[in-house]
């Protein structure tokens, strides 16, 4: 199999990678990498990727690795179910997605979920409210688009649905934990605050293959 | 007239589609925008990109923003002077050269500059020293890189380049305030220290055209 993927469970930037090798259908050979047995600091993968991080994607003798640019690379590649449109002014507007969830949406998250996620919330309450009001000023602009149409750029879902996707059952995720409780921090029920969005989330979570992009440990 | 640029002086985002709009020899209308006055928060301003931020391009009647998602727009709608390539792997390693600049170069420039320019350096003195000490890593390996050959990728200018390059003098600008003098921040002389990054440097600002995108404000 020509195509390998390296990637994290739980990792929302591999995680996008996945997405798009499952709904260009492409066949592909998943390497899951365990941080915890540092299998990203090995000899043999630091020659993949030298900053040892998910996801990397080895296809043939060729690699490349930063999400954004494997999906760029994949829609080049395999057109076929194109991610990125292919008017460019399509190119233009979905680059313009992709770039606001890299811009406005990342940090926040991540500012939000370490301390649940971890457990180390003392002294970082404020910290975590402040994404989190961030978080809902632009998942009220998401969920208003997505009541107007299917995905982010209309009736076909492009590179930017599957870019942002990923960051928002890992911000429910960490919303739902116990430690969370006593923030209100207001995501849930999320159908019941983001209709739009719970609508999209779910259709995304019905493509095929989807399954197999589900981080493992999740489950557990 | 049919492209316009809103851009300001001396951001680093939109100085990337200034040079790109040069390299592909494409005529537009400069529209300076001056934050001193809050052009960007004018209701004109926010029907063209409601986050009121530069650069924001404007082409007859399509408007894009993100200086990323502006680059890509227009090497779609303009190939001639390909900026990302035109072999899927090429696409895919410029891409990867793009988001290792907003992984790893953004925020450390950001951290190190701002409290230099702004000259609100105490209790920030620690936050510069480690900015910097990251952004010398990352050069280290660029001057490597730029060693074997004249641009990221070969031959040929891409899109790293151009958007790795304001960045540059945006730091030697920072290193060189008197403020900064103290912290020896190790970057100047910078032909002594990264010989090759120096050498590239010269060779963006030898490029037809490069002198209209250069900051008005950095004249004075």
């Amino acid at each position: 199999m020509s195509i390998q993927v390296y990637w994290g469970s739980g990792s929302a930037f591999a995680w996008r990678v996945l997405l798009a090798l499952e709904v260009k259908q492409l066949a592909y050979e998943s390497k899951l990498i365990e941080f915890s047995k540092q299998e990203h600091k090995t000899a043999e993968f630091l020659r993949l990727n030298p900053r040892g991080k998910v996801p990397t994607l080895r296809d043939g003798d060729f690699v490349v690795y930063e999400s954004i640019a494997i999906l760029q690379y994949l829609d080049r590649k395999y057109p076929q179910v194109p991610l990125f449109g292919t008017r460019a002014e399509d190119t233009g507007l979905i680059n313009q997605d992709v770039c606001e969830v890299l811009s406005y949406i990342e940090k926040p998250v991540s500012q939000m979920t370490r301390p649940l996620f971890s457990g180390e919330l003392a002294g970082k309450e404020s910290q975590v409210r402040e994404a989190a009001a961030i978080l809902h000023r632009e998942l009220q602009q998401y969920d208003a688009r997505l009541a107007r149409c299917s995905w982010l750029r209309g009736d076909t879902l492009t590179a930017g649905d599957i870019v942002l996707y990923p960051f928002i059952p890992t911000l429910l995720r960490a919303a739902a934990k116990p430690v969370a409780g006593p923030l209100n921090l207001g995501f849930l029920p999320f159908g019941e605050r983001y209709p739009h969005m719970a609508r999209w989330s779910a259709a995304i979570e019905k493509l095929p293959g989807y399954a197999r992009t589900y981080p493992p440990h999740w489950r557990q």
